[in-house]
């Protein structure tokens, strides 16, 4: 019953729209930190692949999907290689990329929520692996950059929209509602709740009464 | 045999207790990092569960006792809630803090040592992966902080206790003398020498012939 | 067929070599970061074990090779109980030490490539976790000394040549023409073409029209 949620062919295409969005984030961060043409497929391959790899190693999926679909492993390269000749242009149309980014969040969040459960994970840990999936090679990314993963320093509600979708995903299973329909409602929500925090500039709040003059780091 | 070394409820109680105490000394950390309230809650998460996390996917435990046990998810959430409330009380029972962290310390790497036998692995391995469950967390939580673990700088003899006790551990099971009252000596030794390390500044020794003066870093 | 390409000696022996040369230099590096001797040995096991650590997890091969296989667990160790009594030497040997690490690189990007094949990826994925055996360790090493990965930022052309040798092996299996004579030509290509790189200081390529003036970081 969670199998198929979409026809296989529309499932693969999303997965790969995904894929494509996260790795070309990657790659123009590379090109910012003046890597060379294979640090900047290599940061490509990692943001589009770690959070899905971790998924699969904690289900137990070997190899990892990232291992075993050679078109997730082609994509994140052709992404490198557009950004490797054009990256002016793509960092000219970076808004454009935030949006396909917000896109892949609400993708990956649901169908790694999904792969959890249909691997016979509970709702809550299914959701929370979601999340990780979602997010993940994101952090990655930022470790091998060494700098502090945007995730956990720039307050940026990035984990909020997934964490809403995963959610969501959870609950209609346990209500025995997960169809193509409510699907697409997760990941829209979760995709409308990102671009309005980036609009908005939502900040999530830090510890209560923490007042930045005490703040470590300015 | 190696089973019910304590009545499940009491071994169960040991693990949440280390979890608690671990994950607090997370959220600590991402509250002076001034993370926003869900880095506090990663923080928290990575920080109790990733040396648990590791292990189990090294020894083929899928899914990880982190995403299949649900109170052990649940507990760093309630650490990571109490410290964004009361972070400077918490601060000041910084000293109780890191009296709970060493009985955590003592609490994992006996509790990984035993779990890594049960699943196959030879005495040696099995130690080796219990000092790594019990230091594992906190070296993925100095990572995304960007700091070089405190593990491998500080000098602190934080291993070092963890090594005796998952060792006392390997040679008790050798000596099939592994019950209730070998396992808590091994606990508590890791624990007091723990503590005995912070009360007199014990420091590993640096390379042979080391000068400071030849240090890269001051 | 793919099995016992070599005497199975043989092939345990270049691994220890392999085993050995990597995490002599793990263990330099920590020397130079003033690391005490625990750091000392932490970070040679993680150089020499990391890589075939990651492949192990992703072919789904538990317990890993690091493990379960106690001499690749001891031979770092000895390889940082001679760094930590005769830095000063090993130091003066660095060039010694940069001949076997390429040498290192060509065996456990070739084995590495062998084995992931053997436990069923297509070609082209075993040929990427290859190329991650082999350069897997040295990126987890300088992610924990608090560094970009020297694999990203030093344009060494460090991953060209194991990619060379990863898909030759690859290329010889779909021609069922791997064995004794063409495993070694993998190795000693890999090799070869790594000391050619560090003798004429090749450079991989930046971003197309990427002019310096424009770096992020000088």
């Amino acid at each position: 019953m969670l199998h198929d949620l979409f026809p296989p062919g529309i499932q693969h295409a999303l997965d790969l729209a995904g894929i494509f969005v996260f790795a070309t984030a990657g790659a123009l961060l590379a090109v910012r930190k003046n890597f060379d043409v294979f640090g900047i497929a290599v940061l490509a391959l990692v943001t589009a692949l770690g959070g899905g790899l971790f998924r699969d190693l904690v289900i137990g999926a070997v190899p990892p999907a990232a291992f075993g679909e050679l078109s997730f492993f082609v994509t994140p390269l052709v992404a490198a290689a557009i950004v490797y000749f054009l990256h002016p242009e793509v960092q000219r149309i970076n808004h454009a990329i935030n949006v396909f980014d917000a896109a892949g969040l609400g993708l990956f969040c649901v169908t790694g929520t999904t792969k959890a459960y249909e691997y016979g994970l509970g709702l809550t840990a299914s959701a929370a692996l979601g999340v990780t999936t979602a997010v993940g090679g994101g952090v990655v990314r930022d470790v091998l950059v060494n700098e502090v993963p945007s995730l956990l320093r720039d307050r940026e509600m990035y984990a909020v929209p997934a964490l809403v979708g995963a959610s969501m995903v959870a609950i209609f299973i346990s209500m025995h509602a997960l169809n193509g329909i409510t699907t697409g409602l997760a990941i829209v929500t979760t995709f409308v709740l990102r671009l309005l925090a980036m609009r908005y500039h939502w900040r999530a709040p830090l510890a209560w009464n923490r007042r930045s003059s005490v703040a470590e780091e300015p």
